[in-house]
């Protein structure tokens, strides 16, 4: 079963806000069992949406919009939907029904003063709004759909779990068909030399067991094989002993698909590992990655951002001295503060991160884009220094990302 | 001038991976006053690659294509585009040449088994690849143009800039048309409130001006008026006379368009102001978002993310018994967080966040979504529990936001 996704809105077309989504979006319709076919990203205008629709509903069996069906006028999905589907835009009983209580959720009461919410096409399907005002609104036709959710991404999420599921399960049963995939992340082996030089044949033999794609990640490559799910159990234990006997095999570090946040929370909450951060360069973004995971609070103790040199001397008791004679980007001076952070929080392990993210700073022997990082357990001390290359964020998510590799690995030798 | 984008690449579409070049270049090509007219995303597939091709390339002047262009099999772009044009592809000198530079930047030879990066398609240009290795292709024929870069972020913003720029520049000579646009930001008060209640004909009055949009964010609602660079100064004059005779006046908070770090940081660098922070719920995601600015470390000493209540006390020097009596999302935990942070790390100004960022934890009068926020100078400290609703990314943001925002009014008051 097929879809596609149009997502509506100018701001997104001149870069103002990102689309979030589209890829939520995509990640749902493929937990159904529904292959996204396109995402299309159009402007609130009537010729590109009338243009969008035309083609997306020639071309598949489900769509799904965001956006454009709030009060405002360029909000202008529900009147191009019933244009083009040639239905008159009526006041509905039912629709009234379901704003009067979308209104209610927030203490609030709707008159027709307000806006038009209750106006419908005619023989459209009109839904709840979960967690917003405006309704969702349905229309389905020769074995097609048509579903218009709000462009706010929490309406549209429960609109879309809420009420489109069950629409759809309905209308196209039977017709999903769940997919598989295994991903072997490896580390530190660029793509072109896994599939050019390391194993040259690596490519069609994955490519027996679905369809491979080869992603490059921040600290080495992700090669997936996407399986039908019926297939996935003999198919999965086949391709790990194949790639057991191959040159790949010291290079992998993960089969899976958990990002290395989810890994290292879940990993430290099985055995029971507390850890800190001692974060300059990362400026607190490798403790807001640890803390967007669910059940972090069993694991972070604390993350010390010390941005100032004063901060790392105060904060962590790193040396003046340290500081003055190697920098505050050194060996040196990353290891008094993960020793500093360690020992002022109590934990088992610990990371310092001291770098530099740019734009400036950056020098000869230290260029933008340097990381002295250090590791620590209770007993043992060790650092390194990295060299990245990225823009600002790009630098501060590589620097943290290495840093939770490192992490992981003295979870798992611990 | 009107332009598309085409963002190719299969783990977009099952939701694996967001694409961020597109937001990237919808930007770009607005700094250029070249207009975007929509986003395409599709899959590695041969059919839907050429479909994609021709509706582009009939219908509009520029398009620039993300992705495809590497060494693995399913890099398909270089090789639809030479059968969509109808061009052979065949070895080139010129392209040979940029593939050794390509290599010689990483300090690795090329050699022709390595690849097939020195063949192109016949009539194209060939383009450096200044942070990589896979060359840009380009091709121009009746007035109309097409580009593919790869799909590495950094890769595709260089390649943009350094290469694709100047021949577009000289191909479209005096086609570009710079916008400019007003951003009236308004704090608490809902979109359909302001174009409802408060002013009702205030869409139609700035309509005028240009073309308006209207975007709630996370503390208020947005409203932007898009209009031609040369009608700016003027335009914007009669904009704000008109506003500041409105009902919107007092809602208002700012004119700009930068986001609230940014103002944070520029407007506490301009009074030599420096500031801290104590984040529980937030995570580290407050000193995060600050420190992605350049000039950050000018203004934040610290951000002590003391994400256990052990940690509370042993680093902030929070009362053990008042967390006991109060919890630790109180106000009482937060003044003194604030107050420890202060005067531990010396700051002008300083920020305390507690809360529940789910999906566990919340109670009947502490639901999540709850957030205690704390705000101090050197003499005064205030505080004030705030209740928000998303999942825990988006709660961590809102809380974030919130509280740079109280920090930004202190700033200005200062």
């Amino acid at each position: 079963m097929k879809a596609k996704v149009i997502i509506i809105g100018n701001e997104l077309l001149y870069g103002r806000i990102r689309d979030t989504n589209g890829p939520w979006l995509a990640k749902w319709l493929d937990n159904q069992g529904i292959e996204l076919e396109e995402i299309l990203i159009v402007k609130d205008d009537e010729k590109d949406l009338l243009d969008a629709f035309k083609k997306a509903w020639a071309s598949t069996e489900l769509i799904i919009t965001s956006g454009g069906i709030g009060p405002t006028l360029d909000d202008m999905t529900k009147g191009l939907m019933a244009k083009f589907f040639n239905k008159e835009l009526i006041p509905s009983k039912k629709a009234e029904a379901i704003v009067v209580e979308n209104y209610k959720y927030y203490d609030r009461s709707w008159t027709p003063e307000l806006n038009t919410y209750h106006h419908i096409p005619k023989d459209f399907i009109v839904t709840p709004n979960p967690k917003g005002l405006a309704p969702g609104l349905v229309y389905q036709e020769e074995n097609k759909m048509i579903m218009a959710a709000p462009g706010v991404p929490r309406e549209l999420q429960a609109m879309a779990e809420e009420e489109f599921l069950p629409l759809i399960k309905d209308y196209f049963k039977g017709r999903f068909e769940k997919k598989y995939r295994t991903v072997i992340r490896t580390y530190r082996v660029p793509e072109e030399k896994i599939f050019g030089e390391l194993c040259p044949t690596l490519w069609n033999d994955l490519s027996k067991f679905g369809s491979v794609s080869s992603l490059p990640q921040i600290i080495g490559v992700d090669i997936i094989i996407t399986m039908s799910e019926k297939d996935a159990t003999k198919n999965e234990k086949l391709i790990k002993e194949y790639i057991a006997k191959s040159n790949l095999a010291e290079h992998v570090w993960q089969w899976g698909n958990e990002k290395l946040p989810e890994l290292v929370v879940k990993e430290a909450l099985e055995k029971g590992i507390k850890f800190s951060f001692a974060e300059s360069c990362t400026g607190g973004l490798t403790a807001s990655r640890i803390t967007d995971v669910p059940g972090s609070s069993g694991v972070l103790l604390s993350s010390l951002v010390t941005y100032s040199n004063d901060a790392k001397t105060n904060i962590l008791g790193v040396g003046g001295q340290t500081i003055k004679k190697f920098g505050a980007v050194s060996i040196e001076t990353v290891e008094e503060m993960v020793v500093g952070v360690r020992d002022k929080t109590g934990a088992d392990l610990a990371l310092a991160f001291s770098g530099i993210a740019g734009p400036t700073g950056g020098t000869p022997l230290k260029p933008i884009g340097t990381l002295a990082l250090s590791w620590a357990n209770k007993e043992n001390v060790n650092s390194e220094v990295f060299h990245f290359s990225g823009d600002r964020e790009r630098l501060k998510l590589r620097f943290s990302e290495m840093g939770l590799f490192k992490l992981l690995q003295m979870i798992r030798d611990y």
